[in-house]
């Protein structure tokens, strides 16, 4: 293939774009991970990571692994075969965590919700109501489901638990919200969260992070599940010294001090600002074509990716390979239940205005050539008014006196 | 000052973007510079150049510099004190030129053009022409005028002088134009082209490229300006061996043999094209925004940069000030007597559709909230237009059969 | 701490030294994991590790984790809880990869053998042939223990296995040994190896490779241990294609393309012969020196690492303490059994003569900074004799005619 | 050629190890050099420089040139053809300095000193006594002969210049010694002084750097040496700002930055010391193998680099092409006078014992092969020795008490 010129423009929701420090910082020759100094590095990690949960009680845990390594640590950790959880299913990430608690022997009761909508507290609360012999012994729940742009309340849905009275642990996937959308792990009670590197950690992938209440790390003793390299109690061992349980991905944790003191210098509430602001521009793009998204209704929105329908009669994956082959730009696919249906622009990671509307520039184009019936120039322009209204650094960042 | 995130948008017409691939060529330990396997780099690099400037029988020469060491290379190997010197000037860079020319102690005619024009051939003609006692040792031009968007036509000016029958040489400055537009040292005849890395060539600034003919050689012995480090017989003696007369910038020619791999994978037709497309797209918007260029009349456009004209009572300066501090996206400054009046968008060096159409949408963002009237959206919408109908990957490019 | 100047000198057996184009070549910015142009990256890197593993008929798996999570998925893919099988354990990694088998509930049969000899080939065959029921599922071996410095003979381990008629799947650690020293997945009849990035393969840590015979991967429909992360199964409906079931560390891909080539233009016999004369230099020097090597005999010797015990009544801990506080030199510890006396020196991944030797005389002055009797540049002289005698480059590599 | 193992031993006595966190410094996008945060990078990389030059009634410049270039700005700026200077030539770059004035048409008057030996104070001040006429405008001394080994004092000569009361201006080459050995620009009254990146202050070439007094800067006016690129005035007009008056090497000032920090760090007085440190240890190594150094006393012993006398009948060229091919080792060659005579280590930058020792061991090896009668490993212990007693961690740079 000929050398493509300039830059590809990354818009699926992960992968996401890495700030040069980061890369820059990761370039660095390999080390003992057993020296007196390691460390050094080490330990600020797990403390950084813990502001970005927001937590004080919690554990965290760094895995060599992906976000799906994260995921079956928390359930082999603290759950036996044969125990009862409660899951809702609304896209391709609910279902894949739902088909490994399955295939991890666990009894899944599954509330099945329209994708385009997210899990709905009341439901939960109904279900956990019903289980009068708690037996049901965690909810697993997506915050942010990335195959349909939909955001589900974890703070509601922590509610709904209190009000059911029941003592199921709250899991929660948080692999494309983690340090993007505002998330509380210590204020929603949550016990259990997964997140990964690559998303708004502004990381390449291969780590995955799982944040674990002492709750949830009381009852590891318990869990049935076999397993030893995501064990956390290994972790548990060696952690406090600033080690592992065996070899780390170190260049990744260099990286991963980097991209934490990227988000100290921006600020997590400025983050979560200026992912709003780029996904309500976004959303101001999608409305003037006269498009829909996936997102049943703005409760559901989500703030690092929209979902957008392509018009009836038209593939959306010819929109997309378009756009790749044509534009250098990359959109996220329909899977599963939407594919051919839905194309999706990420708007999470180290990104600002021009970038995303370099990316709707180039989604008008490809819709445009593939036939969509759009007026060109119409979404760049609403996106447009919407940024210049709304700066993504929100205002009262600036202390305001000395 | 709090972080930015996301990628600057470079459009000051150079230093331009570098492939990320270029960068990373240069991430090199240092290495002994008269070592034997030195010239395996280095040899191939002199090569690859003379392609680039399209010359056989040209040499070229490399100097840690930036290009206006080029520019003193070029004349201080050449002339002596007292020689006279023809040049036109028509922008800060052909003024500083010539003001160079000055310093050194050449007697410099000049030819004073409008800004907005460039170098007339005519005019030139005329001036050889009326030069019976041939006192004129060299025509000094800008090939492509950085501070006004304005791009001379040099084979008009070879063949002017050509008619007129007059043996000075030809002098160059194509720092902005060569691997961008069309350059052809050996078929316009040209005696000594100067360039930098920090432009078409897509490097980081730090070196100075030469090329010059044969007879602009010959004359070296006779030419009594002072010079050591730019003296091209230090070069003579050390080159052909793979060598240098003091230690060269060895990180950047790393980078070098990967620009010019670049070049050769993407094709010089093919990036010509490319930025003949990309700036066509950029002058369509201004059109649509119902701004005028710099550039008097297409003659004179360039297709590296667009210097365009801010409304009456507008301070250019503003839009690009606001342009940076608002959007991160850098805009070329009017220089000199456009200060204040024209803002430039630089569409030179590794650049692709969407990069440029951010850039447009960050310019148009910035007029409109320094109160410009322009319709939102209008300068994309004519670039998207013009761009989806001309694709940046020249047709032809593929061979037509097996 | 204050800046330490120059280099470390990395001498632990891994993570190895990494050559710097591999460390440059993973510089990349982050890319769909899904585009069209991902499998170009990905295909070839599976053809590379086969010819590593020398297999034609083995399937590779990359997973995103170290070479633990390796260990699990080769177990967890192929047995069920209470199933037998046989390993030896004469070292901390057969120990843990020993442990990892009973947490994982199967019912291991364990040869202790002496810390400092390795697998014994006719104690195997005899367990084998005392095992009528063919109760045992599979033969573990650790290739390489890396914590003595032993290397252990798979080939007589396979003809022991065939010599018992027994059909037992032969499992074999290679994380320290593959790319280091000689391995041959088909000629042994190996059904599972298990490598990891950070040794021969010279790449940071974060990748686990498993190699897998059609034999092996037959029965992994009855294997009944709990897994998805690691689950062979999900590779294998999506690897083909070129892509992974879920996000893989696509920067380690990069470089592993970049480390792949290094192997194939040094070629791996060339490999191997390297690390047989840098870890004969190294003995040399301990000969010496007038000390002993952990390894019992020369049958056990390891051409990557060498383990070497400390005299009476010095703790080798303070030799590796003083190595790395004054001398900027990571030696490796003396792990469980053998902490405090004995201290290893790797030699293994991206090493020549003159890094050996900087750490060889690091090594020796921090054993007379620690009152050890030896004779100052006597190990060093040992090694250099050795060395001038025997070059790091094969001299058959070169072919002997065109 | 085959891939070579391992990293290169660069023993060049420049361009030097560069500290991996420099080079990652310098791996970032290009930028607006014009933009209003850049001066956050540029200004302090001056008041940084005067700390190394140990100045602040000095001015310093920063050209996109090698030391070569350095030298040419400091005469351009200064001088008028015919103007009177002093010179000591005593090796390649004593005498390439001088050649460069006679060049430019000054009037040269040459102490030539032999070779191995520097320049002689008492010598000067005969000179300048000897000048009735203040005809000499300027003194010129080369600090550090890298050619030969050999350190001028610099505080000496100027004290022989207040003796002799003459007025001429004291010019130092210390493109080798700044940032390495002790330079005090103002303790000593030096009027221009000239270094370059690539060695002491451990960068890439590309830049350098000139350093001039109030009292240099005042007789710029009258200088007559034509000069545009390595004028002053132009960077005295920008510099102030954080400007410069064309394009800068914007990677290199990147990579500055972070040197500057490493060498904040280690603190100059350590790094001059620990320069001794390994200084003294090659020279110890020289000592045990019976060999003389060019330097022909310790008066002129350069604490940067040792030139080796091979014994009579060896060609050290050979030593030197043998060591590269056969250990990948760079060592400098002999230069013009003592080509074939010397070999030579350079032991300044980021330097450590052990890559000090790899090094040692290398030239061990290549002149045992090349038949010089030396006891094998007896300069690396010799040298170990030195080392084992001298730290190069100068012991007061803890302070006493909080």
């Amino acid at each position: 293939m000929a050398r493509r010129p300039g830059r590809n423009f990354l818009f699926v929701p992960g992968p996401t774009n890495v700030p040069e420090r980061v890369l820059r910082a990761m370039m660095v020759s390999q080390e003992d991970h057993r020296s007196p100094i390691f460390p050094e590095l080490t330990k600020p990690l797990f403390e950084g990571l813990k502001k970005v949960f927001k937590t004080k009680d919690g554990q965290v845990f760094i895995f060599p692994s992906s976000g799906t390594g994260g995921w079956e640590a928390a359930l082999a950790n603290t759950l036996a075969p044969g125990d009862k959880v409660l899951t809702a299913r609304f896209g391709q990430f609910s279902h894949l965590w739902t088909d490994m608690a399955m295939r991890l022997g666990l009894d899944v009761q599954v509330q099945e919700e329209e994708w385009g909508t997210g899990a709905h507290e009341e439901k939960i609360e109904e279900a956990l109501v019903a289980d009068k012999a708690h037996e049901i012994k965690a909810v697993m729940v997506v915050h942010n489901e990335t195959a349909t742009g939909v955001t589900s309340n974890i703070a509601a849905i922590r509610k709904a638990m209190d009000a059911a009275g029941h003592p199921a642990l709250l899991f929660v996937d948080s692999v494309s919200g983690l340090g993007s959308i505002d998330f509380r792990f210590d204020e929603w009670k949550v016990d259990l969260a997964v997140s990964g590197s690559q998303k708004g950690l502004m990381l390449p992938a291969g780590l995955g992070f799982v944040c674990v209440s002492q709750k949830a790390l009381a009852v590891r003793k318990n869990a049935g599940l076999n397993r030893v390299y995501f064990d956390f109690q290994d972790h548990i061992n060696t952690n406090p010294g600033g080690y592992f349980p065996y070899t780390p991905a170190t260049n990744l944790l260099h990286g991963l001090r980097e991209s934490l003191a990227c988000i100290e210098e921006e600020g997590l509430e400025n983050i979560f600002h200026r992912h709003h602001v780029l996904a309500s521009a976004t959303r101001a793009a999608v409305d003037a074509w006269g498009l829909k998204l996936c997102a049943k209704s703005p409760r559901w929105h989500s703030d690092t990716v929209s979902a957008i329908l392509a018009p009836e009669g038209v593939d959306a994956a010819k929109i997309i390979s378009h756009a790749y082959n044509r534009y250098n730009l990359a959109l996220g696919a329909g899977l599963s239940k939407v594919a051919g249906k839905v194309f999706r622009i990420g708007h999470i990671g180290d990104l600002n205005e021009l970038m995303l509307l370099g990316a709707i520039s180039g989604a008008e184009m490809s819709m445009l050539d593939n036939g969509v019936k759009i007026e060109a120039g119409s979404g760049v322009a609403a996106a447009q008014q919407y940024l210049r209204q709304n700066p993504i650094e929100k205002q009262e960042a600036t202390p305001k006196a000395a």
